[in-house]
C-alpha cells in the first residue's frame, strides 16, 4: 500500500480528528491543508516557500499538465516531484473537474470527456484510463479517480446520471491503475441531495480505496447545504481511510470540515485572493490593498510568524500592489498559506487538547466572513 | 564620514582593485555589482532572495519613490531599509537620469527640472535640492547628486551646458546635504567628448565627496565609446575614493570597466530580461524559453550554485515561461543575479591573485555578446 493511515486522537464532542497520512514522500500530519500547484507550481511561491509556510503536501492539476507541458515530458523529466523541485508529498486531481468546468466545450459519454482545450481549442478526450494514465506519468503519491461532477443547483435526475457513471468510472480508474507506489482515492458525488450522497459515500467505501474523497461541494451552493452534505456522507466513509474534501477552503469552511470527520483540504482561495491583493486573517479578509492601509506600519497579522509578517508592513504590500510589483503576490501568498496552514495546525493542538469545541466556537465568535 | 574606502589590491597591468566600502549598514566589497530595487523592490524577488543571491548592496530609485508612495511616507516607514526589509547598504540615485529619460514631458532650467509624472501627468519640479531632500527622507547609506545626463549622440555645446549644469548642481547638492549618516557622490558627465569628459572628473574630483560616479553612459553610444570615456576620465578621479559606473551592466561591460579602474555598477539588466524569459551565463544569453530547451533537463548553468540551478531545469523554467507563471521571472531573476555577483567575485579574487588579466582574456574567449 502507497498509502497508510493511522489515528492518533478523536474528538469526543465532534467527528474531528487527528492522525497521519503516511505516504512515500514523508508523513502529512492531519487534519492537513494542502496549497495547489495547479501548472506544477504554487503560484508566485518557490518550493522553498511553500515549505517554509509548512506545507507538507501539495496538489498539481492533470488537467493543465496534460495539456501543458504534457505528461510525458514532466514524466522524461523525472516525475513531477523531480520537474518542479519539491520532494515532499503530491496529490493529483483527475482532471474531472477542470473538463467539467469548461462548461460548453466539453461533451460528456459513458467513454469519458471530448473536450476543446481552453488554451487553443484542440480537441482532447479524457477517459477514466487516460487520466489514470496520465496521473501515473506524473507520479504523484495520492491520484485520484476521475469522476463526472455535477453543477449547482443540478436536476436530481441529472446528479443521479452523473453519480453512477462516477461510481463505474472508479472502478474503471481501479482496474486501469498499475503503479504500486500511488494510492487512488475514490471520489463520492451526489450533488446537494442527501440520499444520493448517502448511496455515492456506500458505494465508494466499498470499493475499498486507501483514502475517499468527497467532490461536487463548493460549486455554488450555499454553506450550510455543503456542512449538511458532509454530515450525511461522512458517517459512511470508513473511519480508517482519510477523508478529504476537495476544493475547499476559507478558514470558516475548513474548520466546519474538520468538525464533520474531514482531513484533507484543499483550495486555490490561498494563492488566488493573495494576487488580489488580498489578506487571510483569522477575523476575515484583509484587503490590503484599500486605502487605509496606506500608513498602516503595522504587518498584516501581528501573531503571524510568516516571513511577510516578520518583515512587511501593509504599507509596504499596500505599495508594491500600486505599483504592480509581482512581490506583492509572492508576499500575500507566502502569508495566506501559512496562516491557513498554522491554524490547521493549531486546531489539530486543540484536538489533542481536548479543546477543539471551544477553539470552534471562539474562532467563529471573532471571523467576519 | 559615513563612507569610507579602503584599497585591498592594485592589478599591475590594467586599473583594476579590490577593496571595501564602509558603510552604515555594512561592508561591501568592490569591485560590486548593485542589482536595482527601483521602486523599493528587486523586481520579482524577496529581499531574503536578494541576500542569497549574494548581494551586499542593492539600489533604490529616487523618481520612483517620490511619485510612490512617496519619500515622506517612507521616513514615516522609518526609512527606506526598514521599509523594504533590506539591512544592507542601500544606494539611491537623483531621480537625474529618469527625469532625463521622460523627454519631452520635461523642461530643464538652472533651478531644476519641471516634468509630468509617467504615471499621471501631474507636473513636479526637481531641484538639486529637492533631490537631497528626498533622499535623506529615504536614507540609504549611499546618496547621488542631482545631475544633467546627455542624450547620445548630443552636440558638444550641449554637452557642455549640461556637464557645467551637473557642476553647479553638484555643489548644490553638497550644500543642501544635512545627514551625517550618508555619503553623497557626486556624478562626472561630458558626453561621448574626452576633453569634456576630464574636464568634469576634475571638477568633480575637486569637491572631495567620498565616492565619484560616471554618468551618462550606456545612453546608445558603442561600446567602444564607453571603454574610451573610462580611460580618460578614470585617471583624473581620485584613486582613494570609490568609482561607480552608473547603469552598467552586463558581464562585459562590468570586466571592462573593471579593467579601467571602475569599482561599482549597477543595471536592471538582469532581473528585466528575466522577466522576459533570458538568462545570463558566461558565455553569453540563454534565452530559457527557445523551443529547443523544452525537454532540456540540464539547468541553466551547470557550474551555477544559485538555488535556481541547483534545482531546476531549463525545461521547467521553459514551462514556467509558457504557462506565464510568475516563478520564470522569480526563478530566473535569481540566477542573473547571482551569477552576475558571483562573477565579480572571481574578478575579485583573480585580483588579488594576479591572475585578472588572464581572466579577463579566458572570458572573453568564450563570451558571445
Amino acid at each position: 500500500m502507497a498509502v497508510t493511515f493511522d489515528i492518533k486522537t478523536k474528538c469526543k464532542q465532534t467527528q474531528a480528528r487527528t492522525g497521519c497520512v503516511h505516504t512515500p514522500h514523508g508523513d502529512i500530519q492531519t487534519p492537513v491543508f494542502m496549497p495547489v500547484g495547479t501548472q506544477a507550481t504554487v503560484k508566485a511561491m518557490t518550493p522553498r516557500q511553500v515549505e517554509d509556510a509548512g506545507s507538507e503536501i501539495i496538489l498539481a492539476n492533470t488537467y493543465h499538465l496534460y495539456l501543458r507541458p504534457g505528461h510525458d515530458l514532466v514524466k522524461e523529466a523525472g516525475g513531477l516531484h523531480k520537474f518542479m523541485a519539491w520532494d515532499k508529498p503530491i496529490l493529483t486531481d483527475s482532471g474531472g473537474f477542470q473538463v467539467f468546468s469548461l462548461g460548453a466545450l466539453r461533451k460528456i459519454t459513458e467513454h469519458g470527456v471530448k473536450f476543446s482545450s481552453h488554451l487553443d481549442g484542440s480537441k482532447h478526450m479524457l477517459t477514466p484510463e487516460k487520466a489514470i494514465e496520465i496521473e501515473q506519468a506524473l507520479g504523484a503519491d495520492i491520484i485520484m479517480a476521475f469522476d463526472e461532477c455535477t453543477e449547482y443547483p443540478a436536476e436530481y435526475e441529472r446528479v443521479v446520471l452523473a453519480m453512477e457513471r462516477t461510481h463505474r468510472w472508479a472502478q474503471r480508474c481501479k482496474d486501469a491503475k498499475t503503479r504500486k507506489d500511488q494510492a487512488l482515492f475514490g471520489i463520492v458525488q451526489g450533488g446537494c441531495f442527501a440520499d444520493l450522497r448517502v448511496q455515492s459515500a456506500k458505494a465508494i467505501a466499498d470499493m475499498d480505496f486507501p483514502g475517499n474523497a468527497i467532490g461536487g461541494l463548493s460549486v455554488g451552493e450555499p454553506k450550510k447545504k455543503m456542512n449538511d452534505m458532509l454530515e450525511v456522507t461522512v458517517p459512511h466513509l470508513p473511519e480508517t481511510k482519510p477523508r478529504y474534501l476537495m476544493g475547499v477552503g476559507s478558514l470558516d469552511c475548513i474548520i466546519d470540515g474538520i468538525a464533520r470527520g474531514v482531513d484533507m483540504f484543499d483550495c486555490v482561495l490561498q494563492t488566488r485572493i493573495a494576487r488580489n491583493g488580498t489578506a487571510l486573517t483569522k477575523q476575515g479578509k484583509l484587503v490590503v490593498r484599500n486605502a487605509k492601509y496606506a500608513r498602516d506600519f503595522s504587518p498584516i497579522d501581528s501573531e503571524c510568524t510568516c516571513y511577510t509578517c516578520q518583515n512587511f508592513t501593509r504599507a509596504y504590500l499596500r505599495h508594491l500592489i500600486k505599483t504592480n510589483e509581482m512581490l506583492a503576490s509572492t508576499l500575500i501568498s507566502i502569508h495566506n498559506v501559512q496562516i491557513t496552514i498554522d491554524f490547521v495546525k493549531e486546531i489539530r493542538q486543540s484536538i489533542e487538547l481536548g479543546t477543539f469545541l471551544q477553539y470552534k466556537n471562539e474562532f467563529f465568535a471573532n471571523y467576519r466572513v
